[in-house]
């Protein structure tokens, strides 16, 4: 069962850090830095999508523009595109691959429609209420094939296996969690296992992707990759953070939407193993009629803020944060470099 | 628009050797030759897939299993295993590649369910309807990205390109279906196109696998690939012809699905092209409502069957089972091609 984690005195630290630097001129400071940086591989990254959806078909088009318009931050390609710089490449063949990343990620994410029966996304409504599940299966099986074959013209065996691999681990996670619905005992462990596969596998795979394109060691490749994995924890701890404490306006979609859907996610899982007994009846019943009754799902995000829930999953996503930028350490020092490092910092103070 | 053909001398002498074998005696003898042959072969199949799917992840073995054991009949997985024997191949490695090709189709049918709402497939409820859309899709992409793995073990960019490019295509093809659904008015050239993606695709895929695998020269690998091609239109074809003829019991699945689904298949596109104007706005009105009024679906057969839809799709099919015996014209005489000879005759004549 749940094993209570003591708070180590270098997290307590790591939060005050964090505390410090979500002062909102911190973090606007931050992110101007970074988008001053990418700016040209975003104008990069936007026109190698628009070439690419240009197919003789066009259901596919229009679905298809729709979802990777739906104001993705494109994460996984830019990150594809700086750990490739970072090991030293200086061609133009790094945006294709990026952007199968962005790809597949559309592709999870049009998959996830049909799943979740989602009704908004980024504040637009999901994809399979205006073309239906049918298309929207279809559409997302397209764009998974589109990003294998963009990795096919690299013609690299280990390039096309890094993205099969990410396709595979993250079916297996997302039916992880499927089969956890409703379920709000699931331990920390088998959560953050849920977690690797469904979103840490396919940043650390764009990662790694990008230093096996620049050329990278052994020993980079795996740093970029292991970069990028403690990246896609924290990324994902913060989202279940901000599905309680964010603002549907900041988040582009609805907040509550885990409980909605009956997701448990670390913020509840940890409150309520710390709970005493006569608690957690009263909280796991709320649960369970938290996706249809608001004021149940009031008392349990009450109940998640009031016992630490937040602030526990936070620190976890602070410490992933952390591991990440060490993973960078024998990199020399470098604009690519600091903006990675700035990219890691972001994930855990954003609100968007 | 569509442009009538007339049928020539050379089509009508193949109806006839059709009518010849389409005896009961002559089809269950060519069946029970084909059984005979490839018996050990589909218990090497069986073999493989039982021990394929055995992972972590209860939910993917569970509706994995359900869908491969769904009654059919390996098509795909034989023709890799012996268009690769026919080209040389005497090793055991052809197995994992064959079952490849079995678990994209399988993926094919999850994601087809939730596509058509299916509640029956071969006798037996569909997926969708006994664990949900989300676990169906799910394990679809997780068979999906499982038999690109089982590709990657061959280390040849070929075959992992050919399996990539046949996901690419039948997703294409699926969605021009979808786009064409309602449709009566659909040439025949683009009822092919769709033929041709949704299905012949992945036979020749699965053949041209086999034949790499077997150390076939390019000829004989493009020959193959035409082989596949063919009878894979020829197969789609029958199954349209025999979801007007045929009876629930033999299919395994209901009979008039493609009418009640509104999709318009050749015998349909054929007789309609056929019919004059005032025939055509009855027909026509009659298909949209097919779908949920069994008199007009009645009207809608009676007419396809009356005006020579059946026959003439049956004659298409003949001559693409007839090109696809033709491209085995260069392989020396040898048991495994009379099989691959039998496996196209046997197409045509099939009532399941």
């Amino acid at each position: 069962m749940f094993h209570k984690r003591v708070f180590l005195e270098e997290e307590r630290k790591d939060m005050e850090i964090n505390v410090a630097s979500t002062s909102s001129v911190g973090r606007y400071a931050l992110r101007d830095r970074i988008k001053n940086y990418v700016r040209t591989d975003l104008l990069r990254i936007e026109r190698e999508i628009r070439s690419q959806i240009f197919g003789p078909v066009s259901m596919i088009n229009e679905v298809s523009r729709y979802i990777v318009d739906s104001g993705g931050k494109r994460l996984r390609p830019l990150l594809t595109i700086l750990c490739a710089r970072l090991c030293g490449y200086q061609g133009t063949r790094d945006v294709p691959l990026a952007i199968a990343f962005e790809f597949l990620h559309a592709a999870t994410l049009l998959h996830d429609d049909v799943i979740d029966h989602a009704e908004v996304r980024r504040n637009k409504p999901a994809a399979n209420t205006l073309w239906g599940n049918q298309a929207v299966v279809l559409v997302g099986d397209y764009l998974y094939s589109k990003s294998l074959m963009l990795s096919l013209e690299y013609e690299n065996l280990k390039i096309v296996e890094i993205i099969t691999k990410a396709v595979n681990l993250m079916a297996e996670g997302e039916i992880l969690q499927l089969m956890y619905l409703g379920n709000p005992d699931i331990t920390e462990e088998e959560y953050l296992e849920i977690v690797r596969r469904k979103t840490a596998v396919l940043i650390s795979s764009a990662c790694q992707a990008g230093a096996i394109l620049g050329g990278a060691t052994a020993e980079q490749e795996e740093l970029l990759h292991r970069y990028g994995y403690n990246l896609g924890v924290a990324f994902q701890l913060m989202d279940d953070v901000l599905d309680y404490t964010g603002t549907e306006e900041q988040l582009g979609k609805p907040v509550g939407k885990d409980l909605e859907e009956n997701k448990a996610t670390l913020p509840l899982i940890y409150a309520l193993a710390s709970a005493d007994r006569m608690k957690q009846m009263e909280i796991r019943k709320a649960f369970l009629e938290s996706s249809r009754d608001s004021n149940s799902l009031q008392v349990v995000k009450d109940f998640v803020c009031e016992s630490g829930g937040v602030e526990y999953t936070t620190a976890r996503a602070i410490e992933h944060a952390r591991n990440a930028q060490k993973c960078l350490n024998i990199f020399p020092k470098s604009e690519v470099k600091d903006v990675l490092m700035d990219i890691a910092e972001y994930v855990i103070v954003r609100q968007d």
